[in-house]
């Protein structure tokens, strides 16, 4: 799909907004059999509804419920199955470490050993954060042959470990046994590539062992969840866009570092994020504007609260409206239905406005109504093409 | 896709049941403008619907016929493009020949042949069953160095002729010419990987040749269809699933076994089916209930017939809500219209129930009314994902 779009994208001075309230979609609570969407007061959600292209995204595949990675990534216009972001790297993403292609990150915990070496505790007790600081200081001292060495703290047991270098695969084994009562695991490598990045990380974890040999219950580390940082194709060259990402949460920041969007300063709120839109407008062409609070609410399971943040999303339409974007797109990552209260597989609703898109019947925006768009049940990385031809961004295909 | 799914799979409690309601999609009589499932009474499974998420199903293609077997592994999540199932090995499960994996199975008729051994009737005068016994019962005399030969009977000239051993590739050539006045063909063969099986049924041929030289008309055979058992992935590792097939028809069964679902002994009819279903409900994860009724009414052209064959169909579905399955699909292999008097392209009604599907607007089990539900025309391979999400049964893609 990027191959095919590169080589069609023409520069314009119009501007596209793509709001994505992370976990939108949901699904009716029982009681009432309405979706949260369709019990929300949005009415500028509605109207603009009425005026756009509306239909359903699927990020993966039907009944496949996308992480964060794979359904920014869809929203981005990659292909989420082709480019995968694994735990690790979002794990550094998400405290915004630097991370550069080529980087293998892994999670890290602090655990507890017995004399023995044997796990008696995988969190360490869940120590305070400044102990993990302290810790991460020390393992920090670490050197290790031809790369660099990053160690930096999370939250509590939790950390971040990060190789830099040429020729560093990530496709490892996890060192965690997921076991009281033995002892950590030896790095393997999954791939050739990746031989000498487990040579590395089981010098790593020998070099730890004795840093924290006196600093119990921390006094060992288990690392999982190892990934290198994909090659993704840069978004502002696939598509010729300026492109800034306007996010509260880190993680989203870092996702849009990874495709190469400029990430832009900002508050901690969603008012924060129209404040930071508003300045930069002129000096960008794509806005990736995140909102967080649909998503934490449907995580919690709390139906009302993610009404709630549904309403507060709405009352921030006319001001974005007010810039007068030529491209105004809303939708989301993935559902997070209340009712699960976790991610889920449905499709998510869609609205896509500009002066070209062609607005259908629908009326109201919510999962049903969305189903019966023009856009129909489009897969995610599908979008992208059809915001930059709203744009006026592309050229035909073939003579 | 079913590697996308394996790795995502987990376990819990929840109960699957799949109605495969054999030829189920069917198309309007002319007098009335009406399909079968439209003209039928069905207040539960028009209930059902209301309550369920609806789609169409198409199994292969667009305009695509499909068979039996490829509409069954459609249902089953395998893409019927990339595993087929040759006529030999259906006329094999047909009679519940235990075909492994490995084995070459091909479709023999009797014929006759004149003194120059010239082809004078391709079907030896549809002799008698019990004559085609007592042949198969010479040709198992035939013995192949390395292998294990099998002649099975049929029914009237048709007999199934199966080899096993290592090696043995399944891309023959057909030995019947397909006209009278010619002699049988060698068989050759169509891949470098099959050359050892085209030697192998070439000497089966001439020892069966003077069996079968005093038995006119049924004094040779012509092999065609040939075909080897697929190395499917096994369904019940790739989902997780304990699975088990209830079908009353012994090819339907035969296909359950290939991708390797415990096959429970049943009686002859649906209401046996039922039983078998409830009697084994606590053993087994999933449920393939298999109908034959509709797609047997069908291919009779007898539009009426299909019609009470689909009340009875919805007179069964309390009894099986009554058992509580989490998520509950009704489809079909394929569409089966009374005016057609054979297997058609139309995709098939799809309703699929579960706490999490989210109801649509659908509320008509039929072909007009599910195509705006929110499944959409969805490839068959799709279905088990969506059915094993509901089901609780995957964890999310990326994190």
């Amino acid at each position: 799909m990027l191959d095919l779009i590169a080589p069609l994208v023409v520069p314009n001075e119009s501007k596209i907004v793509l709001i994505s309230s992370d976990g939108l979609g949901g699904l009716p609570r029982p009681e009432t059999g309405k979706s949260e969407l369709e019990t929300a007061r949005i009415p500028n959600l509605d109207r603009l509804a009425s005026a756009s292209a509306c239909g359903l995204l699927r990020h993966v595949a039907p009944g496949i419920t996308p992480g964060s990675g794979p359904g920014h990534l869809g929203l981005f216009g990659y292909d989420p199955l082709r480019y995968l972001v694994g735990r690790g790297v979002l794990e550094a993403l998400g405290i915004e470490f630097d991370l550069r292609a080529g980087d293998v990150a892994a999670r890290g915990n602090f655990c507890t050993v017995d004399a023995a070496g044997l796990i008696t505790d995988r969190r360490a007790g869940r120590i305070p954060t400044e102990v993990c600081v302290r810790l991460t200081e020390r393992l920090k001292a670490i050197r290790l042959p031809g790369v660099e060495v990053f160690v930096e703290p999370v939250k509590e047991h939790r950390f971040v470990l990060v190789l830099r270098g040429p020729g560093l695969g990530g496709r490892l084994s996890e060192t965690d046994p997921q076991a009281l009562g033995k002892p950590p695991l030896p790095v393997r490598a999954l791939d050739t590539d990746s031989a000498r990045s487990a040579d590395l990380v089981n010098a790593f974890i020998e070099q730890a062992r004795p840093l924290l040999a006196d600093a119990a219950p921390a006094n060992m580390v288990l690392l999982r969840g190892f990934d290198g940082v994909p090659a993704l194709p840069r978004f502002p060259e696939v598509f010729g866009l300026r492109a800034a990402a306007i996010a509260a949460y880190p993680m989203y920041r870092g996702l849009a570092k990874v495709v190469g969007m400029d990430v832009l300063k900002t508050g901690g709120t969603f008012a924060d994020e129209i404040i930071t839109l508003r300045q930069h407008w002129q000096s960008y062409d794509f806005f990736f504007v995140h909102y967080k609070d649909t998503d934490k609410a449907g995580e919690d399971g709390d139906f009302d609260a993610k009404v709630a943040a549904l309403e507060r999303l709405d009352g921030f339409i006319p001001e974005i409206e007010a810039l007068r974007p030529d491209v105004l797109v809303v939708s989301g990552d993935h559902a997070t239905p209340s009712i699960l209260a976790a991610h889920g597989w449905q499709p998510v609703p869609v609205l896509l406005q500009s002066r070209y898109a062609g607005a259908d019947p629908v009326t109201a925006f919510n999962e049903r109504a969305c189903a019966a768009g023009t856009l129909g049940t489009l897969p995610a990385q599908h979008l992208m093409p059809l915001v930059m031809a709203n744009a006026l961004r592309l050229t035909k295909f073939g003579a």
